[in-house]
């Protein structure tokens, strides 16, 4: 295939796809939320890994941060630089997991590029919306709120498919004082998220995915579970894990001994 | 330097990163334009370019969609997988060249994402904006339309700097018919435009640019000069190089000969 007939065939499924870039109407009376993730052969996936997935879980990634902001998500763009090993078999593999994960959460595939490169890299951008002046930030936890975090923790090892927890997210806002999602482990997190608060943070409790180790759930990467924060008399959804207090800020203690901010580093 | 400790840096940079996405508003009653361009060490550039002009080029060539669709950037995300040989000066000199591309153009950078890859990938997402309904496109070339470029051409070979051309492409609003960026030689991308308006094309005269040949302008990438057309009493700016005929969609004919769409496909 060359690159006309690749983007002939990709055209199929998003119709947007064709001229220098998409166009599309601009939200009335919102913020636009942007964010964009890679997928890299030998640090997020393999050779080995099936397709289907390495496509669904790379717009998962994206949705995630989407689903952190109290967001819905509109518009996607996937750049693909093929390796030589990916054939037409896998590039429909792909696109099958992509398209899937799109159309469960109805958003559209608005473009992307397509390149060659030694190692297969995939990198996605979503654009979401939220009510102006809505976003949920990482910096509004208050000393005494509750920490709560969507789901059960363990790492990518006890989760083999991320749900995205747009729904969850939208829930939160006008309610979470903070909120982000867990993609590098929530030790490392939530030290991100206290420091973004200037506060420090006790955890008292966290709840397992099955199979999954205390250690793994505190600094294993990719859960892609929402944490946030609430005061303590509000009522919202998720599974409570601590609290606020006042101390250094990114300060964690976790059954009154300090925790150490460790987590999945793509530079360690 | 650790993930942190690199997003800090570029924060001082771009106030907007710090959340799982950057939010800004939307702007009312406008179009939105998305696209997004691959940088891949081996394919754009080697270890031996200058960082400032890699990433300038980067930002450039997104800019050079945005200019073709006759909108206005706003917002640039910058994902990079760094490869082993980049270090800090290296880094350092990648963000001076696109923040120097950025201040001059007026986009502000929102964000992107970091991790690390065999060979260094950079991602450029651009999101701008076009009054509503106004956006340029590839498809409405019409028979008769006069085919311009914006300027002498000749392929990378011959233009170390791009210079992304929003003023002309804002200025062709409700005056072209059609308009694209050249980025794979001016054969196969007015080949393109002519399909995508279901006409043929004829090329007259090509203007070069010093030191360049009529091979290189014709099927040299790299051009980024704005290829477009209007009725032939309309007065637009740019070089005219000929005119938009009936016949079979993506034909072209050069001085009377056919021309082979041949230019540069990134799987050939």
């Amino acid at each position: 295939m060359n690159e006309d007939a690749i983007i002939r065939k990709l055209r199929r499924h998003a119709p947007l796809i064709g001229d220098d870039c998409a166009v599309v109407p601009a939200p009335h009376g919102q913020d636009l939320l942007f964010t964009t993730d890679f997928s890299i052969e030998g640090v997020h996936f393999t050779q080995e890994s099936r397709p289907e997935q390495i496509g669904r879980r790379a717009v998962a990634r994206s949705l995630s941060d989407i689903a952190a902001m109290g967001g819905k998500p509109l518009y996607c763009l996937v750049s693909l630089a093929l390796g030589r090993w990916t054939d037409r078999r896998w590039m429909n593999g792909f696109y099958r997991g992509v398209n899937q994960l799109l159309r469960e959460t109805k958003t559209r595939l608005a473009g992307g590029d397509i390149s060659h490169a030694p190692q297969l890299v995939c990198d996605v951008m979503l654009c979401g919306s939220v009510g102006s002046g809505k976003a949920l930030r990482r910096s509004g936890a208050k000393v005494g709120d509750s920490i709560y975090v969507s789901g059960p923790l363990g790492g990518w090892r006890h989760k083999p498919e991320i749900v995205p927890r747009l729904d969850i997210g939208r829930k939160l806002i006008g309610k979470a004082t903070s909120c982000m999602d867990i993609s590098d482990g929530l030790a490392l997190d939530l030290h991100r998220l206290s420091i973004a608060s200037g506060v420090a943070a006790e955890i008292d409790s966290v709840p397992l995915l099955e199979g999954a180790s205390l250690e793994q759930a505190l600094h294993d990467g990719e859960d892609y579970e929402l944490l946030y924060t609430a005061h303590p008399e509000r009522r919202v959804p998720g599974i409570r894990i601590g609290t606020i207090r006042k101390g250094k800020p990114g300060m964690l203690r976790f059954r009154g001994k300090t925790l150490a901010p460790i987590g999945y580093d793509h530079f360690q």
